[in-house]
């Protein structure tokens, strides 16, 4: 069993009464790191001669060691458990995001304007001429963030409403990275045409469609045929989003150990939405090497229990994982925990390239194969190189906003990861700095820069883009 | 014609450079009055020895009329138009409503708590106890603003792209009067069952269900519909908060002139979906003499063109809307301007209570018949006694929401109904004021304390009310 790390996700919030004396913190703090909390802010609420209140934060690792953090503390003498609570748990209370008003209603005219009579001439204006819905409504800024609960995270098939939280996350990072008001859709239905049907009736009032956790190979029809039947940007993030995040990171490792895209072996574990759209634009953007392999090892010509995307993409070699990794140069992990093991990755070619993206835990523990491989990376937050979607879908729908672009190209999903890759400069570029922070400012900017310019260049942009 | 006043509705901003000499403004001030234009705020924006610049404010009628007070503006000598706009049209840019994260986003843990990993165990809570999508998402207290644009305002078929304005104003007023997030859902489609699938497939993130300007009698079968096969409160609004405030200001007009319910003749003219709804009403409240007209005249059981929801209704008289008014104590007019003459109220009984609901141009101008009725009521803002929606929806689904009711029954429409009209008390109430303000603050609260109290009892309360 992989042990975790005590992170944010698992983090608690305890108020504590202690003895105001010289030391009693400090047996707390030592009591929490032997059952293996980790401390963050430490506040003083209140101070009395007798008594300290201070609230502390406390990462655990799992619910369990959470328990056992509060049983420890518990167990001090003197010391007084006023209140915990598991942060995460509360920061989700009553949900995520909220609908504002963006206008001010306190006399008659305001509500004469934006309301009944006034709104009429408005709804007038759209009747008489169906494009000012993107002048006159919400609709140019406002994206449906999509799903069937079918495959909520890693976490499987939990239907619509436990899919909510996700959906919400989304629609926070599509606001706080990029300004989009996006809002969450998760559909009671989880038949193909139905789907596919529910998102076209209630589209008029959006801009894009983001499509999320919906399982492959559903999704990808899904997404086809939205694609063709709607006139605004649809696009699968677990597909496009992460196959662009991963390319951009691709090029900036290869860049590093100085070898070409075209002359390559890589090697996809998972041949679910991510693996089958990781592997279509690295092809695109020049690979001609690749092998993908999902559950019962390498996706292979001999094999007759294949969709029709994965046959795409059907090598003559049969056998396992491990016969895949031999001399490949690449590894890209979209699959399960721990399925690789560091004899596997011995076995790859010199400077080899490690993504272990599974979430929450990898593949492979960098710490194992860290000395082995030129570059690693992982989906985590707590080591280097995140590939992290979040550096690409914000942009990718500002941009495709901002142009009013009717789709989304695979030429803006390549220019887009190029964007990515420039924004990691050569002084900066080594082996734990292959792709931005999230964090990082300029991102979704660049990214929407890009991805205009790109949608300009295949004609699908229906408006001039303005330099900001 | 009909000659409608200045209002906000056609509102101007202007912004103006006048010679700095006496008696400039005047002179604009007197032009804009000559024209028919209504001066609001008048902003000094800037003055120098020669000039000033100032901002107008200023209702029209009409954009015609618009036109014509900034044409006489303009032909006035040595006065500059710096630039003007429709306000109105001004505050639609963009849309109205913004969806806004609730939890800062700065740091990897706040990452990691609100999106992935720790999200995970947010979704996985809701898996494993569904009944905590209500805790621990936006669903407690976010409600669907669900049209065909079939209907809108009394504008007709626009369609749902046109109707967008109209359901983002319903969102705000939800925001404003009641903290009830709202998100606007225009379906692509008219046709009654997809209407109906397409409510069901989307409701997993929504608390609740408006129903909004859908066409009768479809909107009778899909409201009825999705109250059977959802466990979410559906409510539409044009009938029931229409149906709502009427009964309200109708008990108040019958206190004032000592008449009581279940003696009067009541006459309501207009048999879509808020004429029958106010008859379905009016009839749990007692009334027991209620004849309706449509358009060909009185709805009657010799007529063969009636739908079951016209015949529920239908009386022996035949005839037009003159005589069904003969001796009517109340008349409730929700059809179209104009239709009422001074000659048909004169026919009422004593005491008259005329209600010309019709938006914006009633069905008769008040003027023409104030001193011949005990109390005249519009849908207007700029008369006495405005029966406006707006005192009804907010609390109805604040109550619905706060005690988690399944449903919005009718024992619900009649306390709201009751709780509105006594928030007019004895020493307030007169013809001209038989109705609260829609900025009285006590009006949601008030109403959704009694739907609250009203769900307890029809037993379809499953959260206990607290109070706050």
């Amino acid at each position: 069993m992989v042990e975790l790390n005590p992170s944010a996700s698992f983090s608690l919030k305890i108020e504590l009464e202690i003895p105001n004396r010289p030391g009693a913190l400090a047996s707390i703090m030592s009591t929490v790191a032997s059952v293996g909390g980790s401390l963050g802010d430490i506040v003083l609420l209140q101070r009395n001669l007798k008594y300290t209140h201070r609230e502390l934060t406390i990462d655990a690792s799992s619910t369990e060691q959470g328990d056992k953090i509060i049983a420890a503390i518990k167990s001090l003498p003197k010391v007084k458990v006023i209140s915990y609570n598991d942060r995460t748990f509360a920061i989700h209370r009553g949900g995520k995001i909220s609908v504002e008003s963006k206008l001010p209603l306190n006399s008659q005219s305001d509500l004469a304007m934006a309301y009944t009579p006034g709104v009429g001439r408005i709804c007038r204006a759209i009747a008489e001429n169906p494009e000012e819905v993107y002048n006159l409504t919400i609709k140019s800024n406002t994206v449906a963030v999509v799903t069937d609960g079918s495959a909520v995270l890693g976490l499987g098939n939990l239907g619509p409403e436990a899919s909510l939280p996700v959906m919400e996350g989304k629609a926070l990072l599509f606001k706080e990275f990029a300004g989009i008001d996006a809002f969450p859709i998760a559909l009671d239905t989880q038949d193909t045409e139905e789907i596919i049907k529910a998102v076209k009736q209630i589209a008029p009032v959006f801009g894009g469609v983001n499509l999320e956790d919906i399982t492959a190979p559903r999704c990808f029809e899904i997404e086809h045929r939205l694609r063709q039947e709607l006139d605004i940007p649809v696009f699968h993030d677990d597909q496009h989003g992460t196959a662009i995040v991963v390319l951009a990171a691709l090029y900036n490792a290869l860049k590093l150990i100085g070898k070409e895209i075209n002359e390559i072996k890589i090697v996809i574990n998972g041949a679910g939405a991510a693996g089958i759209a990781i592997a279509l634009l690295l092809k695109k953007a020049g690979a001609s090497n690749i092998t993908i392999c999902d559950s019962k090892g390498i996706i292979s010509t001999q094999r007759d229990d294949l969709n029709s995307n994965k046959q795409e993409f059907a090598v003559k070699q049969q056998g396992t994982l491990a016969d895949a990794m031999k001399d490949a140069d690449v590894f890209l992990g979209v699959s399960a925990p721990g399925v690789v093991t560091p004899e596997m990755v011995y076995t790859m070619a010199d400077q080899g390239i490690v993504f272990a993206m599974a979430n929450p835990i990898p593949e492979i523990q960098p710490e194992l194969i860290y000395d082995y491989v030129a570059v690693m990376a992982t989906g985590r937050s707590d080591y280097p190189n995140q590939i992290n979607n979040v550096l690409a879908f914000p942009g990718v729908f500002r941009g495709a906003l901002d142009c009013r672009a009717t789709a989304i190209t695979t030429n803006m999903y390549l220019e887009a990861a190029k964007a990515i890759a420039l924004l990691v400069n050569d002084d900066d570029l080594d082996r734990e700095h292959i792709i931005p922070s999230v964090f990082d400012k300029r991102v979704a900017t660049t990214v929407a820069q890009a991805v205009c310019l790109a949608a300009q260049r295949d004609n699908i942009a229906q408006k001039p883009i303005t330099n900001k």
